[in-house]
């Protein structure tokens, strides 16, 4: 008999804790603030537009969080995902190199986003929220969410950037097929919404406008509405790490353990789930592991931009936090990977980044879709846009090691499959994409905005 | 802990034989024959069109076939698919019943068909084939395939059926994903194509003309290139069997066994994968497990077509096939189950039906939508409207059963997703959808064309 290909865990090895790595880390995330006060949120005030239980997991620094037994029996309709060797992938590269990817692809939404939506419609469901808002830009936070909302029975508004809303019709029929209002954002249904069209009736909106639709929408009614958000806070990557401590199982029954843990980042959940549990084999059991987070060239925050406070949102609505930031009125290229067009990074992570705990590298456009073909047309997965950038760092990797001629074990993660974002291989073929290469003068105005902060 | 969902094998218990249920049928299935002198087709005969292994398949009467290693290592990819049980439809539906999916929608290209995808390309490169061709209407047997010719560096041309080819264009662009080559057809690429195309030029194709051009193309240079089916052949029953196989071990490990086993039914290969595993139970185990095949109310071949020999084609140029049939100048009304769509049934089935071994029924368009989205609802899969058929089936059983309070067990296939067919679930939101109750009338006019062969 061949190989091993798939390492799959028993429904009953499915973790039942989610990790916090801030009680780990040797300095400690610093806190958001409020614009006005420049003062720490409390919990109370956190409170206002997201569930309770959430905010006491963002301000957590246990170890450990219990995963709700709702929440793994949602989980174990696609989890634990498989842990994958890539043999052909390797073939293909004639490298001694090991490569393993986590796909979490096999979700219903198609990727990982699920692994939050579902704790975050639970806590608020569990809280007596009836409404929840949310934004989303290519989508697949959207629909993962309204998956989750469509379990707890909660009503769902997802205002969607325009652009997105036009190009991407089929992920607008996955939310709806799930039952959530899809909303083209900038709308008449909020006073943001309503002054973006004013002042220009053909505004296409942006991921920034939409967030202040949708958190504008939820404090109108905070007894009974709450506004979510699916990466960039810490609850968010806590829910993730269930793709890490899988990992971890999968790679002991594999009989290895890798050197290097690869995400792509776009405002870090996918990063953060598969890395953090790595991460903490190298604070506690003194292992090196490499864990790298991938943007792309066009949208290069941890590669470029600076550690400072900065705004979650373009509009300025929310509270500040300490990231690193291309400053928040930058506006990222047109890139087809649209989970990675975001300015700033999650607290954690720039925290890690800062303390050298963890390394980044950007990729041009056009060197994440070869990649994700030459993936497609070896393991035979078409890949989503965002996780073309995790593969194309994995080849280079791997390149680097036949070069070197060593061994090596690389694990990433395939946030998610572009069943839905077929379009954008489409244009790739066509030859319509081109890199972005961000002149310093972009990114120095952009940062130069914060000084107001 | 809660309940188990998923049951998964092991890739060490993924079956090494496919089951060919040819030996175990009490009255063997007619052969194929030659239009001219109607005398049955000899393997020689049949391997002007198709690999040479894959007609001694197709005429064996052996039990079973050994998968060929390198079939296997590909398999893996995907395979073994997860059984599940769908507590939450259950709980829906209030049902005593207890319902299992076999869910085939997790190969990379969504559904079933890379099941004889796989087997049937490796077999022509054995050959030494180079190019294979082949036709596809709603475009999933093209794109599995185009997945299994990218595997075996064969290349590959698909003539999709031109209103398909613009109605679902993220289908064309995974098989360009994949390497194949996409023609609209009718095309000028061939001689059936052209005159088609000179009667019409508006003319927007047909699967029956589809496969003309197919043909065509492959006979044109028999030493090098192939022609290749999806449905209906018994080769392509005897791969998909390996679904079945799968299932019976995944049920001993949920320590139960189907009462009834429901397909949908297009050509029959999803069904037959599914069901014949089973059925050899019935035969040499004296069980008596229903298995029954769906079909949609607008193309009712197995519930109210003939049983007699008729071509495979639109246009007359297959051999002859022994089939419960509609007439193959039956004109499918515009279902969105574009695989469900045609107007005979293959020659094994046929010969079970007639001896009522297996059952078949017929569902209309719009219950199918419904159940198709109460499951995405409650089980969280969006599937595909050719799978809705099965799931509407399912919920029968279970209402029944409800009604009858009696205990069953229930075992479908869930033959694919619906992510690149999300249009049609648009379509059915906007009540655009309607039931076809095709009148006695339009069969029996149809069924007289026969009477001239």
């Amino acid at each position: 008999m061949s190989k091993q290909k798939k390492f799959i865990l028993d429904e009953k090895n499915l973790p039942k804790q989610w990790y916090n790595i801030v009680r780990d880390m040797p300095n400690k995330p610093l806190p958001p603030i409020h614009p006005g006060t420049k003062k720490p949120l409390t919990k109370e005030e956190l409170s206002v537009i997201f569930a309770e239980e959430l905010m006491d997991q963002e301000l957590s620094t246990q170890s450990y969080i219990d995963i709700p037994e709702e929440v793994l029996d949602i989980y174990k309709i696609w989890r634990p995902t498989p842990l994958v060797r890539a043999y052909n992938l390797e073939k293909a590269l004639d490298t001694p190199a090991k490569i393993y990817f986590k796909n979490e692809s096999v979700s219903p939404a198609g990727s990982h986003k699920p692994n939050t939506a579902i704790p975050q419609a639970y806590y608020n469901y569990k809280q007596g929220i009836k409404h929840l808002t949310t934004e989303t830009g290519g989508g697949q936070w959207g629909s993962a969410l309204s998956f989750a909302c469509k379990y707890f029975n909660l009503d769902l508004k997802v205002f969607m950037v325009k652009v997105s809303y036009h190009q991407k019709p089929y992920r607008k029929i996955m939310m709806n097929t799930w039952g959530a209002d899809v909303i083209p954002s900038p709308s008449m249904m909020t006073a943001s919404g309503r002054a973006a069209l004013e002042k220009d009736p053909d505004c296409s909106g942006s991921l920034g406008l939409a967030i202040s639709e949708a958190v504008e929408m939820a404090v109108q009614n905070p007894q009974t509405t709450k506004y979510t958000l699916g990466s960039v806070l810490n609850h968010v990557a806590i829910h993730q790490t269930i793709i890490g401590e899988e990992a971890i199982l999968q790679m002991e029954m594999a009989g290895d353990m890798p050197d290097v843990v690869i995400g792509c980042f776009g405002g870090g959940s996918n990063f953060a789930g598969l890395g953090f549990p790595f991460l903490r084999k190298n604070f506690k059991e003194g292992k090196n592991i490499r864990i790298v987070a991938v943007e792309p060239q066009s949208c290069p925050k941890l590669t470029r931009g600076k550690f400072q406070y900065d705004f979650g949102d373009m509009a300025g609505l929310t509270p500040l936090l300490p990231m690193y930031t291309l400053g928040h009125t930058f506006q990222p290229s047109d890139i087809h990977a649209g989970g990675l067009r975001y300015h700033g990074a999650g607290a954690v992570v720039s925290q890690l980044l800062k303390d050298k705990l963890i390394e980044a590298q950007s990729i041009p456009q056009l060197e994440t879709f070869e990649a994700g073909l030459l993936f497609a047309n070896t393991e035979c997965i078409i890949p989503a846009p965002e996780s073309t950038h995790a593969i194309a760092m994995a080849i280079r990797e791997a390149k680097k090691a036949k070069e070197e001629g060593r061994n090596k074990t690389i694990l990433f993660n395939l946030s998610g499959h572009g069943l839905v974002d077929l379009y954008a291989y489409e244009q790739y073929f066509a030859g319509n994409l081109v890199n972005y290469d961000i002149s310093d003068d972009v990114i120095n105005k952009s940062l130069a905005e914060l000084e107001k902060l």
